[in-house]
């Protein structure tokens, strides 16, 4: 870290190339080769009918650990050597090679955080765009929903684990624990792309997600302190039990008043940045509050996206979201694929064999206990019990807290965990085009969200010349 | 750093509390200063008539290493035990402080990189607001004006100290060359904020400090290869005049292909952020190739937004590009503001005394030398000649790397290094309120320009209510 804090700090210079000049070349190469596989990715699905994020997420396995290596990050067990960008650095910008571990630890640093971020503003965005008394109304189905998806999927993953495979208790419980996730992100920025995130529907799917992500934690602590000394830290739980409940009403308490300030300050400010400074403001310190008190961060951005959602400020704060979105939001979704290692599906690997079987049994598991979660839905004649359970499948970026916490823990045998890792991958990249296909009049709907996406330009006339291209 | 690249990398979790997560909070904690920071200092200077970046800086000052030490970074040579955010994290998060020094390591790492974007998005915006043809318009009077601005206060500086100081050459011909930068991010943010970034006088200072910043580049080679062995390296600041002249020259010939190549392509894109992200992919790779030539990334940007403001999707661009830089441009001014050590000043240091009186003549030299631009300007009737010398005063962040370079050199004594930083904080300082006050009419400007930043607004019902307030 000595040679990153150098001291010449800010810029590049002619004669002394300090490091953070380099690292600055790093993250944006980093982000040209982001942003072109989520390009091109995404343009690439979009036109065969799927939803843009699957593209995203495939562009970043592309530029990733199991493609191509432009994009790695140091926690998958790759070091600089197997970075291209630092090859490419070294070869272009003089980066010599005692630099570069320092450099590829920053730029991966940055570029993590980024992708962090930008999971943050996605959610900020989706809290803009729901409305907390739709939510509240089907908030009885959505805990329904939750927990049905925790249980069934917990208790057929570890039960079938057990009795199938003959695996002990411990391991058993940690992978059925890692069934029951429900990746926010993933789930909530599809329903956006078709166009349903404010259909009955969609409004179920998301709130059930985020009770998922409060029971998963709490799924995570039991097991995790189960693993470590076989004994369930009882005060631990109801800590986090309490602290979550208390964040989520909290927020929807206080969001009623801190609404009115949050307008008369932004009705008072008259230098740039009036309204989106205010606003991240709040949504960086909620999710700050969630990520302290053992809540994700992302759910603290999506209270505040709610709560600004209930003001007249609302609308132009969506417009302003929407670049800054479009910018941070790619950064996501190709990291998560640039993470995810496909080498864990090759069959020519041995241990592979064995966990690819049980993989089929964890993939079976998670998807079935999952889309039978629609079935529970009651009171809501016509409604799309199908595209419920399917919203639910995706493991995503939780799947992968799970499935990295486990082998952290030693408690996994190796071809256990690569299952785990199957299943999560396999649920993630499924869900987007299962659900493009369960909402069968999607396609409008798609086009429709596509324009609002880019409600900017509608005033433009080339912008109208472009729309009609649709 | 091993500790930063844990093994469960993407979100917080209940049990094991990794590092990234502490990382995550870290940075969300900085913004959310950096953005108070920025808008209770931007509302007050905007308030008593001033610039709003001057707001920024000072605010800046605040948190930063001079007064409140929130936001510190290592360069100033403070550790983590200094940063009053780590100790907040302590505080709240369950920051261990054996974990301290590489959260605080990442989060600054992190924040640095920000406010870089930062300052690039800044100048890509600069670029699209400003005409090619304009600038070129008043090329030969930008050269003037640059060159004069390098020649006039280098030569005086240099002689000045040698001759009343009693200062050796090498130490002298360094804080002369310190005195020729100008800060072309400080200048450019200010004559966006007056409104007059699209005057004769705007682009006459625009384009002079652009050339500026080159010269500056070339100016610092010679200057470090002197102070390191005593002899001008000609081969290297051949090779850095050729690369620069390329890259402009390129810049702009390139630039008429490419600017149709990216309307095409940007209205074949059906997917979000058709149009930020091919910008952003051609903004950064241009800033890239500017910092591996050994320019700096804001000149790349800036060719690049000049590149695309030819382009009829320049508008809606704008429209896109605001909110980002409403995010990302204060972190640039607040870190700058932070970084700025006013301990320098303090006339109870003993060494300070001596700095203060090579401060006032380097002060005054660095004014004067810059206000005497003006009067070169010719063939332009009417001219605010007095505004283009006064937009070339800030050395702002280049100054700072003159200093930066100069004390990792050891050529300077202590009290000429301490005297050179207080030049470029006084200078930085004061040019945003002496711009206010040389364009006199730039009352009805400033709202004007305000009211462009919330162009977005405009169709929106309640934005009519806000504008009307100004």
């Amino acid at each position: 870290m000595q040679l990153i804090s150098a001291t010449v700090p800010i810029l590049a210079t002619a004669t002394e190339t300090a490091d953070s000049s380099m690292v600055l070349a790093a993250v944006l190469l980093s982000l040209v080769v982001i942003y072109f596989a989520s390009k091109v990715g995404g343009e690439l699905c979009n036109k065969v009918g799927l939803p843009s994020v699957l593209g995203e997420l495939l562009g970043g396995v592309v530029i990733g650990v199991s493609v191509l290596h432009l994009l790695v990050f140091p926690e998958g067990g790759t070091d600089a050597s197997n970075s291209l960008i630092m090859s490419f650095l070294q070869l272009t910008a003089g980066l010599t090679p005692e630099a570069t571990p320092a450099v590829f630890a920053a730029q991966s640093e940055v570029v993590s955080v980024l992708s962090e971020l930008g999971v943050i503003i996605l959610l900020f965005e989706i809290g803009l765009e729901s409305n907390l008394k739709d939510l509240m109304a089907v908030g009885v189905q959505a805990v329904v929903v939750a927990t049905v998806g925790v249980v069934v999927p917990f208790a057929a993953g570890t039960v079938g684990l057990m009795t199938i495979f003959g695996i002990s208790a411990i391991p058993a419980i940690f992978a059925g624990a890692a069934l029951t996730a429900t990746s926010i992100g993933i789930t909530s920025k599809v329903l956006s792309e078709l166009g349903k995130l404010n259909s009955k529907e969609g409004q179920i799917i998301l709130g059930a997600a985020v009770i998922d992500d409060v029971l998963g934690i709490i799924v995570l602590a039991v097991v995790a302190s189960l693993a470590k000394d076989g004994a369930v830290d009882v005060g631990n739980v109801i800590y986090l039990i309490v602290s979550a409940s208390a964040f989520l009403i909290g927020a929807i308490v206080f969001g009623n008043v801190f609404n009115k300030s949050f307008v008369a300050i932004a009705d008072k400010l008259k230098t740039r940045g009036e309204l989106v400074i205010p606003a991240f403001i709040f949504a960086f310190m909620m999710a700050y509050l969630a990520s302290i008190i053992h809540l994700e961060a992302i759910l603290g951005a999506f209270a505040a996206g709610l709560v600004l959602e209930e003001t007249d400020k609302r609308k132009e704060l969506q417009k302003q979201v929407i670049p800054i979105a479009d910018m941070l939001v790619p950064v996501f979704f190709v990291a998560v694929g640039a993470k995810t290692d496909l080498g864990v599906l090759n069959p020519a690997i041995p241990t592979n064999q064995e966990a690819l079987i049980m993989a089929t049994f964890l993939i079976t598991v998670a998807i079935i206990g999952k889309v039978v979660t629609g079935l529970t839905v009651f009171g809501q004649p016509g409604i799309n019990r199908l595209a419920i359970g399917v919203g639910m499948i995706p493991r995503g970026e939780v799947g992968l807290v799970f499935a990295g916490v486990g082998a952290a823990s030693g408690v996994l045998s190796k071809p256990l965990g690569a299952a785990i890792i199957m299943m999560v991958i396999i649920t993630t990249f499924i869900a987007p085009p299962l659900l493009r296909f369960v909402f069968p009049e999607s396609n409008t709907a798609t086009n429709l969200d596509n324009n609002s996406g880019t409600t900017l330009a509608v005033e433009t006339p080339q912008s109208l010349i472009t729309t009609k291209d649709d």
